[in-house]
């Protein structure tokens, strides 16, 4: 089913694999590329770009710290092959570190990115937000149907309580576009910062949710707030998270929505933001 | 109370003026300083520095379009005095733009942003988010009082329906930290982009709200989507628009803070997301 190599690498851990470039003027450039296991409908699945800009400063000899915040711009359409990353550290402070990231192909900036990493100590914490309540175990809820789909969705083991991807597009407007549904890299895989960025951008465009309508649509910015620390994600694990997605507004080409990724124990793992280009 | 130009500038406008860099090697660099009717209680107001970002692509020869996205990350505290904008368009296509934006100071990088702008069409559009109702008109609720407050507070009329910031710090912690209020520019002044990015960051720090307490603070990233084009903010003009935030998670060292800002016809001009630091 995957192009796997022979030494058994889960296909996420294959797609963000980065490599340091050999140019000579460039001594902490990496070179990634397109995997045709999260391929997307035209060009790779924006999650798997994100998760290679993230992982260009995670493996930067300088980086200090972890990822609290990362807004990744989709520039233009990534083509399948190899994709350039330049991560710079452009301000490091005693705890925090900004970056500016860029994604580069032939032909010009494909994708850039900003992230702030940090280090963190223990303080008063609460979860405001407010998880679904009374929902039915992953085991409970069947998986949505891959046959068909681009490879993309086909890596993740998605469950919907509500707002599944609509089989038909019967253009049966809906009054709201929530989803809600636990989700995991399929095979499973231990969550780590790169498939916790990925994960942010698995929540289908709402467009199709609210109207049940074909429509061209692109995602041109990805924020995520990273709550949880590595050991949150440690207790995580390969276990199925909690999605929740929601739109805004839309209006006049762009919609935005927002997302929120929960472990099983009510914990806020991420919360997500992302505006999105429509032609209707 | 404003030290202004003889010229009858508003404060808002003077605070974001930028001229042309004189450097040879550097012909699209800005430089623009901070201004004293924005100070916060440590340096300027972010979102002073956040519509200086913006106006460095809003004014640069190559724009494309209105802006749809920006994220502003806060990378050092930026110090009184003159600021170097350096705005990168570095990809532009039929209909959108991406920019790379970086704010100088003599030590380095105070702050960084990323922008798209986007040349917007006619779309099939509607309102998601619930725009609060049953509320009290502008003019039927009191101006928050600004005495002995920074001037940035003093540069916005502000009227909290719910979720007022505290007068005293009585450490009673609340449920939640939504704050609901009318807000404009005082003086009064015609809304447009960097005004409303300047607005995007004027929610209190709900961890104020949510605790009542004293803590350090300091916001590292801001994204704002522009749902509102000029035609749309043309209609606002100066009148009060409609502020609602909230608090989705603290953890660590840093919480995330949500915020919506609407027209009083229910209109939604932008959706605002960032990350806070704090040390309680």
């Amino acid at each position: 089913m995957i192009t796997s190599n022979s030494n058994c690498m889960h296909p996420f851990d294959e797609a963000i694999v980065l490599r340091v470039s050999e140019r000579q003027d460039a001594p902490r450039e990496f070179i990634g590329s397109t995997h045709p296991a999260y391929a997307n409908m035209v060009g790779p699945f924006g999650g798997t770009t994100a998760a290679q800009l993230l992982q260009s400063a995670m493996l930067h000899p300088e980086r200090l710290g972890e990822p609290v915040a990362l807004t990744v711009n989709f520039a233009a359409p990534v083509a399948d092959g190899e994709i350039r990353f330049v991560a710079r550290p452009v301000r490091t402070n005693r705890s925090t570190q900004h970056w500016i990231i860029e994604a580069h192909q032939t032909e010009g900036v494909v994708a850039t990115a900003t992230a702030v990493f940090a280090v963190r100590r223990e303080t008063w914490s609460d979860v405001e937000a407010v998880m679904p309540a009374n929902l039915p175990t992953a085991d409970a809820v069947p998986r949505m149907p891959v046959k068909g789909l681009p490879a993309f969705p086909q890596r993740y083991d998605m469950r919907f309580i509500e707002g599944a991807l609509p089989t038909a597009f019967d253009e049966q407007e809906q009054s709201h576009s929530r989803s809600t549904l636990w989700v995991r890299d399929e095979p499973e895989r231990a969550l780590d910062f790169a498939s916790l960025a990925a994960l942010s951008d698995t929540f289908f465009p709402r467009i199709y949710i609210r109207r049940r309508r074909r429509a061209m649509i692109g995602t041109v910015s990805l924020t995520t707030y990273f709550h949880a620390d590595s050991a949150l994600l440690t207790q995580v694990g390969s276990r199925h998270v909690l999605g929740v997605a929601k739109a805004l507004n839309y209006r006049h080409g762009y919609f935005d929505q927002t997302g929120e990724l929960w472990s099983p124990e009510g914990q806020l793992l991420a919360s997500t933001h992302q505006l999105v280009y429509f032609k209707d």
